[in-house]
C-alpha cells in the first residue's frame, strides 16, 4: 500500500537523460555546454577553505546574487538565487498555484513541468505550439480562458531551439492574467541582440529563469537564478523558498564563472558556429532541422528513412554516441542533438550518416 | 496586490538566525559544530576539477548514498539523499500530506515545521511537550484522533535537548497510523549507544532524518538524507525530489566527510564534554538547565534575575557573543545556548554572569 498520496502514488518520476560513467561516451543528449568552466572556477574551487563550510551559508547567497545583479544592472531585489533553475519552477508553482488550478504549458516542452503539476496536484493546461514551433496567436486568450495563475514557456524553445522574440514575450506578458515564467536556460546560446530582462519594469507578471548548466559550463552545481519585478520576487526569495538552499560553494563559484563573461561568451560563440555548421550538414543529408537559437537542435529523418528515429539513436548510443528521442506525437521522428565541440559534431554526423542511409 | 496564494500573501517566512559576517563574534545562536571539518574535506575539496562540473551531478547522489549505506550497513534504496536535511522535511510533506491535512508537531520545535506547513496549505495539529521536554503518553491517540498523515519530531529535542529514547520512538510508530518523521539533525551529540535506525526494519511509517551540517561541521555544504523502508523512501527518491538536487561537490565531500568516523567522534565526544562542563557551571549559577543529548542546552534564567531573558541576549549580542532567545510562551525566559570551543564558552559563561546577576 504505502503512505504516500493518491496523486503520487499514481505518478511516474522525472526521467533525468542518461548520466554515463564512461568518459569515452559521446554525450549530446542532455545539452551540457560542451566546453569546460572558466578557468577562474578552477581558481574559486582551489580557494575554498573546509571552516568556510562548517557555518550555514549565506541565506540568501548574497555574494552570488550581487554579482548577478550587477551583471543585470538590477538591485539584487529583483533577483532570486536557485538550486539549479529546478528549485525556481518549483518555486513559482508552490508560490502562484493553488493546488487543482491548471497550470499552463507551451506544447510539447521540458517534460519535467508536467511532473512538478502532477506533484503539486494541479492538472497542466496545454496550448499546442504551431507546425514551427511559435506560439499560437490565441496563447494568453487560452490561458486566460483556462483561468490559469501560471504559464511555462521555455525560450529558446526545447526541443526545437525556436527562439521567441523580446516584442512577442511582451505581448503575451501583456495579455495574460497569471504569471508568465520564461525558462530562458539555453538564452545564453541565441542571438546577442536578444534579452527580455528590460521587460521586468514593465511587466510585474513577467519571471525568467536563467541558469548556469549550460551557458557557463556548471550543470553539476546547481546554480539557477529567477528575474522579475520585486513584488514577484518577494515571496518566492522570504517565503516559499527553503531557507540555505543555495549551498557557500556554489555561491563563490557562481559569481567567480558569472563574473567572467569574456570566457562564457566565447563559448557561446562557439557553440553558435558549430550549431550553423552541424544544422547545415543536416540539411543537405535531407533532415529537416528548424533555426535553433540554443546549444541543440531538433533532426527530422529524411523521409523514407530506413529506420525510425528510436532505432537510430539506439544504434548511435550503442556506439558511444548519446543523443535524445522523445517517445511523444509530435516528435516520434525527431532527434534532439546537443552541439558538442567540432571532433564529436564531426564524429556524431559521421555516425548519423551512416544510420540514416 | 501580488500574484502569490493567499496562504503564502498572509504567512511569514523562516526567519534564519544570525549570520554575522564578523569572524570575531563567538556565534553560539545556531547550533553549528564549533571544530572544523575532518582533514579529509579539505583534501576532497583540493581535488575538485572544474571540469566535473560541467556535467550534471549523479541524480541520486550515488556515491554519497554508497558512502551512507555502508555506514549504515543499509541498502542505498533505504536511503535518500537531500540539499540539506531542510529538503528532506518539505518532501517528506509533499509526499505524504495532501494540502488541507493536518500535520502532527511535537511542540515547541524547530520554527520551520509550521512555516513549511503553511506552505503547503496545511495547519499544524500540535501536541504540546510535558514539562520536562517528554512526550504526553496520548501522544499517538491525539495525532491519530486528529487524522495526522505526518508527525515531525526532533529528537534530541531542540530547544531542549532532551533524546527520547529508541524504545519510546517505537512505541509511536508503532501507535500512529501515519508517517513519523523523526528529525535526527542532533543525534550525532547524543550517547553513543542511542540508535533508531534499526527500527526502520519494524516500522515501514518510520522516516529518519539526518543532515552532515552539525555532526560533521558541514552546515555550508548543505547534505542531508532520509533513512526509511524502501516503501516509505521510493516516492521521495524518484517522485517528488527534485531531479538533481544535491550538486556534484556535496557528493564527493560529503562522502569523505562521513566516511571519517573517526574524526567526527572526536569532535562529537569534544563538544559532549564540554556540554557537561557548561551545564554544570549555568546550574551553579542558578540557571534550570534540563540534561541535554544535543550540542546546545536550554538555560531558563535564575527566578528573579534582573533582567529578561531577551535583554540578556540584546546585551551579549552588543559584546559580541551570539545565543539565541524564542519569544514564545514556554521559552520566554529561556536563551538557547550552542556549545562552542573551551575558550568561547569560558567568555559566554563570564558574559552570562556579569548580565545575571
Amino acid at each position: 500500500m504505502g503512505y504516500e498520496r493518491e496523486n503520487i502514488r499514481r505518478m511516474t518520476g522525472y526521467l533525468p537523460g542518461e548520466q554515463p560513467d564512461d568518459d569515452q561516451v559521446i554525450k549530446l543528449n542532455t545539452n551540457e555546454n560542451p566546453y569546460p568552466p572558466s578557468p577562474k572556477v578552477q581558481i574559486a574551487l582551489q580557494a575554498l577553505q573546509a571552516e568556510t563550510l562548517r557555518r550555514y551559508p549565506s541565506p540568501t547567497a548574497a555574494s552570488f546574487l550581487s554579482a548577478a545583479a550587477r551583471h543585470h544592472r538590477l538591485a539584487p531585489d529583483q533577483l532570486v538565487a536557485t538550486n539549479g533553475g529546478d528549485e525556481l519552477l518549483r518555486l513559482a508553482i508552490t508560490t502562484f498555484v493553488e493546488p487543482g488550478q491548471p497550470i499552463g504549458i507551451a506544447g510539447p516542452s521540458y517534460s519535467l513541468y508536467p511532473v512538478l503539476a502532477t506533484i503539486h496536484g494541479s492538472p497542466v493546461h496545454a496550448v499546442e505550439l504551431t507546425d514551427d514551433w511559435s506560439l499560437p496567436e490565441s496563447f494568453a486568450a487560452q490561458m486566460n480562458a483556462a483561468r490559469v495563475p501560471l504559464t511555462l514557456m521555455v525560450n529558446p524553445h526545447a526541443p526545437s531551439g525556436r527562439l521567441t522574440s523580446a516584442r512577442e514575450i511582451a505581448a503575451v506578458a501583456s495579455a495574460l492574467d497569471g504569471v508568465l515564467l520564461v525558462d530562458e536556460a539555453y538564452v545564453d546560446f541565441a542571438d546577442p541582440g536578444h534579452d527580455v530582462t528590460a521587460l521586468i519594469h514593465r511587466h510585474d507578471n513577467l519571471l525568467i529563469l536563467r541558469t548556469l548548466s549550460k551557458g557557463y559550463s556548471l550543470a553539476g552545481l546547481r546554480l539557477g537564478y529567477g528575474i522579475g519585478s520585486r513584488g514577484l520576487i518577494a515571496p518566492l526569495a522570504t517565503k516559499t523558498r527553503d531557507s540555505y538552499s543555495v549551498d557557500a560553494v556554489a555561491e563563490v563559484v557562481g559569481a567567480a564563472a558569472l563574473e567572467d563573461q569574456r570566457y562564457a561568451r566565447r563559448t557561446w560563440q562557439a557553440v553558435r558556429a558549430e550549431r550553423e555548421r552541424v544544422i547545415t550538414a543536416l540539411r543537405q543529408r535531407g533532415f529537416q532541422v528548424p533555426e535553433s537559437e540554443a546549444n541543440f537542435c531538433l533532426a527530422r529523418l529524411p523521409a523514407g528513412a530506413p529506420r525510425p528515429a528510436k532505432d537510430v539513436q539506439e544504434a548511435l548510443r550503442a556506439e558511444g554516441v548519446l543523443i535524445r528521442h522523445f517517445d511523444t506525437e509530435r516528435l516520434t521522428d525527431c532527434l534532439r542533438i546537443t552541439i558538442g565541440t567540432i571532433e564529436q559534431n564531426d564524429r556524431l554526423l559521421q555516425r548519423l550518416r551512416e544510420w540514416t542511409r
